[in-house]
């Protein structure tokens, strides 16, 4: 077993004592864990390959940490969920320096603390190439009331919060190597916001027919919601809302905003006439569109123009 | 994304759709799942990564499949827990055949069936190096009944299930390289059975006062127990149960059966005059010692004399 792996047990058996919901933590052969009565549990699960989801020098390690539990919190916020516990199988190569693992920790854990959720547990191994992390979300929302990526009905209309492209066009910029990258100045890419508030809002008030959390960029995710609902969508090209990026602050373009993943913002539907606040927990809402009969998603340009936009797979950095 | 990864998710979909209390499976952000009232949750993760779990010229493809399966269930089995559900996060090199990936999952599918557990959800991703597979199952207990590691008091007497050591024997006739090692004359090795129902059984007639699976090794399990229980222990040498392997079928010997890890039997303790069955769901029970005040283990020999026994960590393939 790699080195780290010793302080790391160590590290995580400390936050799994302030678990209201673990009842029993790292140090059995499973965590049990008490589901609100009347709760149903939700359970997500995602890689944070090195080379593939990020790299070690583009990324500080706390970055990495905070956008490993990100990705999972952000999925509890899509269903309209609140997470309990999360687990961690972290794969370490044996010549990767302790300060990195530390850090890698510490980002993790200081995101866990803001959202109230505890580590209770997961694994650890030798891995035999780059950091290999896979993080489950475990959480739970009321018996009936997840809000699914199925609910979307012809005449709904389409949300996002935020802007979008943000993490796609700080990428761009990391693979151009250009000037230099500070994450401070790129929060959204380098320690993106689970929007847990958001999404219980919605679910609490009923408002949304269907939710997802733009983690592949808005044209995929629009066609999973399309998909799981039998139905199409229209969407208009001046209602987009770029991110804003970077120091001096720029817009970025039409295209990350449209197909950029790893936004971690939500994208939801609602019946038309439901009134939808303009901020939801101090994030904006900006309606994009609405749901149609077909099943295509139409892309209306500013002259009225529309043509069909096709998802393009966000392959992290594959492009 | 890699080309295995579509019909994969396929196939995960298909026998996604016969869970119990899978409510939403995969297609969605998160699963929702239904806890059985008055029960609490169990989760557990394990790796299987290739190089350090298994070597793809050793193993076919469906006994990592199935091994990958057999270690999550094994750890709801040691909490006497029943197993709901499955997750599978899956890397894959670019260069995998397809005809691996389909015998991996049918393996693992194969497994779940026999469990009635489903798979409800999972990752996919392309791997930098090896196939990388993290396994996390989530089952349930009758709320305060999941018997841990910390339960065991002086004067308890300490059981296994079954023969011990047949994992790490068939490991180092894998490392001498002599002969055909066939994978259906190592079973234990190649395809372990998780014991649920024993740990079921122990459970619900509240036999075990600790219980733990063997995955790192007699000696490591053992004080793991000690150490959540805070208490020592004795076992004799004779009565250690040896696992019988291979065609014409031996005898394992007593170092692998005191060190050799990843036979998922199960090591429990009980209340002494607490009758203990020769037979639960047709698995042997063997005694093999006694829980004392002390913190060590001490190991008795055939000659009486005692010495004490230390964990040597079970650290797969590289010993």
């Amino acid at each position: 077993m790699p080195l780290p792996e010793k302080a790391l047990i160590a590290r995580i058996r400390r936050s799994a004592t302030n678990g209201r919901r673990v009842v029993t933590g790292i140090g059995d052969d499973s965590a049990v864990l008490a589901i609100p009565k009347g709760h149903q549990a939700l359970v997500t699960t995602d890689f944070s390959l090195e080379g593939v989801h990020f790299r070690r020098e583009w990324h500080p390690p706390d970055s990495v940490g905070h956008r490993c539990l990100a990705r999972g919190l952000s999925d509890i916020a899509a269903m309209g969920g609140e997470p309990i516990t999360a687990f961690l199988s972290l794969g370490l190569p044996r010549d990767l320096p302790q300060k990195w693992v530390d850090a890698f920790v510490r980002g993790l854990l200081k995101l866990a603390a803001d959202y109230g959720v505890s580590l209770a547990g997961g694994d650890t191994a030798e891995s035999p190439a780059g950091v290999l992390a896979d993080i489950i979300v475990l959480g739970s929302v009321p018996r009936g009331k997840a809000v699914l990526r199925s609910g979307a009905r012809p005449g709904d209309r389409i949300y996002v919060t935020g802007g979008l492209g943000a993490s796609a066009a700080t990428l761009k910029l990391l693979f151009a190597g250009k000037g230099r990258i500070r994450a401070r100045d790129f929060q959204q890419h380098f320690y993106p916001n689970p929007l847990i508030d958001v999404g219980r809002f919605l679910r609490e008030n009923n408002l949304a027919s269907a939710m997802i959390d733009i983690s592949d960029g808005l044209s995929t995710d629009l066609s999973h919601i399309c998909e799981e609902s039998g139905v199409g969508a229209e969407i208009l090209e001046e209602a987009i809302p770029k991110a804003i990026i970077g120091r001096p602050a720029r817009e970025v373009d039409l295209r990350a905003a449209l197909h950029g993943g790893e936004d971690y913002e939500l994208l939801f539907t609602a019946k038309r006439g439901k009134r939808i606040p303009r901020k939801i927990a101090g994030v904006g809402i900006t309606q994009i569109g609405r749901v149609t009969r077909g099943r295509e998603i139409m892309f209306i340009n500013q002259y009225g123009v529309g043509q069909e936009l096709h998802s393009q797979g966000w392959e992290h950095f594959r492009r």
